[in-house]
């Protein structure tokens, strides 16, 4: 169902008959009935001021995140998909199986109604391709001018056996990614600059990554040590803070970091490292060393052919984590935490 | 630890070296041991992906709400406060033992970090004065001018041997609120217009309401056929939310609803029924009417001396649910759900 041609109003938010109505033609009757509940619980079914899971076998996983990029819509998603491409990623890269999300919502007075209906319906198109459940949300709408668009805060919610912390990575795993990074920060920099980039060349990667971490977790679960997502900061923030976390040295092979040519170009353009840029597609893993060249076989064979083991944990020399980067040429250099703005709004 | 006289800057949310910085110093700096986990799972002691519960009995509670209220601080609290609060209502509501939060906190460029501390420092102190952890967060910063001061997302986690879910609301019911209603909305209405009203006679009633909720349903759990915290829209919002999910006609009597003499004489002023102003530390109960005495008697002894028994549950004539107002003449007059903005940004 269109919403038209509206605009959000402040009534939308204030909790009264507007907010019920606009829930339902958004959200609620786009829900079937089996995306309204997740492990026997109460959901969106019940519209109750929470929802439960009735019986929760092994960990359950929780996770939340903020998403507040700009532009809205981008090459390659939306601030709805990316949300729920984000809260199911960030269930996977703890080992567990995503079941349901809970989303908050803050929109700007004004806001077309056929922008806030076309994010929502990415964000549930996402959620129903995964079979991952809406069990309850909020909507608020701040004044005109208060915010600026739309924001999505995404709880993700999922049970694993063994849930998978990324500080137990040890001495002598392999460093796997799973495809090409910077792609999203690459694509959003380019969409906030209005640069003229063709908009083939450069694409959020933004996807769930249920395809590869559940097969890779039943077949492989015990091999992967630390898994995560390199979003904000991008490979070299996830790297340093594994290093950071364990006190161990990553030592990486910069011509194994697969980039793709345009991004690298994008970003020499405009003198950033691709390394730091976000990724929202791709997952860094950490691996056992005797099942690393089997894990990378089977990680490609999922359909990412592009996955790369890219470098190796050491012992520290001098009792701090640290990550090197180790040129073609053979010499390390110190791959530095990102600092500063990088891009604001970039998921 | 003061984070002295700095502002919070694009780089503070960017996901790098002073993300974490700022995180340190601002949250986990602060967290006890035993405030960083929950249920035996991973906490805010990992920073991982997201956070996990090792051990679920019974059914798990799952909240969540963005806190958007503006001013960020007003008489009886601030964002901080009220969205502790509020995440620990929601679990409580739903029959939970409220046992961890995450947050997930957005920040405009250029807020004074005393301001971010001191909201953050309230949320902090409730969880720790109600036992309960905070083990997951994200932290982004929007650019100055696209986002108003802070938000504050929460999401309240907990466990219930049986939720209390309002559709269970039965003919003969009986309606009991735990306290005066309308401070929240009267007290913020009053900061926002900055009309001259002692700062003693309108404050927030937010707080936690583990003092009423758990007790109650220990002593008298099977009594409670609903619960709710009448928030945004007010009594008046939630008994037609009631009515509308069970079809069941609320008789409400008027002069039984406490409304504190300050806040309707300055809801009169700005031609606003109280009814329809946010409560942030009052449930709205429906309970069994063999029990309502009991119960009413202690709630009452439980330190909450007004609370009082406002009307009872009826079939519906026409079968379509919706809420009687009985004045003291005896007329009965709808209680229209509230709509329209009503009170912008007001929790």
């Amino acid at each position: 169902m269109s919403l038209g041609t509206g605009r959000v109003t402040l009534a939308h938010g204030a909790g009264g008959r507007e907010t019920w109505e606009l829930l339902d033609r958004l959200i609620l009757s786009k829900l079937d009935p089996g995306m309204k509940t997740a492990l026997g619980g109460i959901g969106t079914d019940e519209l109750d001021d929470g929802a439960t899971l009735a019986s929760v076998g092994g960990h359950l996983v929780l996770t939340v995140d903020a998403f507040t990029v700009s532009p809205p819509f981008f090459p390659g998603g939306d601030i709805g998909s990316l949300a729920a491409a984000g809260a199911i990623n960030d269930v996977l890269m703890m080992g567990g199986r995503p079941v349901a999300v809970l989303d908050s919502v803050v929109a700007e007075e004004g806001l077309p109604l056929e922008d806030l209906d076309r994010v929502v319906s990415s964000f549930l198109r996402v959620l129903r391709s995964e079979g991952v459940s809406l069990i309850g949300g909020d909507l608020k709408v701040m004044p005109r001018g208060q915010v600026d668009g739309v924001l999505i805060t995404a709880v993700g919610v999922g049970v694993a056996d063994r849930p998978i912390v990324d500080s137990s990575l040890r001495e002598g795993d392999v460093l796997i990614v799973s495809g090409p990074v910077g792609e999203h920060g690459a694509a959003i920099l380019a969409a906030q600059r209005g640069i003229g980039v063709e908009s083939e060349e450069l694409r959020s990667d933004s996807r769930p990554l249920t395809g590869l971490m559940l097969p890779l977790l039943r077949e492989h679960g015990d091999a992967v040590r630390a898994a995560v997502d390199p979003t904000r900061g991008g490979l070299a923030g996830v790297l340093n803070e594994w290093a950071s976390k364990t006190g161990l040295t990553l030592v990486v092979d910069e011509a194994r970091i697969p980039v793709r040519e345009p991004v690298r170009s994008y970003a020499d353009m405009l003198g950033v490292d691709p390394l730091t840029l976000a990724c929202e597609g791709v997952a860094l893993l950490g691996v056992d060393p005797g099942s690393a060249d089997e894990v990378l076989e089977f990680v490609r064979d999922l359909g990412f052919p592009q996955a790369s083991e890219i470098g190796e944990v050491r012992r520290s020399e001098r009792g701090r984590g640290m990550v090197l980067l180790r040129s073609e040429a053979g010499g390390l250099r110190i791959l530095e935490a990102p600092s500063g703005e990088i891009v604001p709004r970039i998921c």
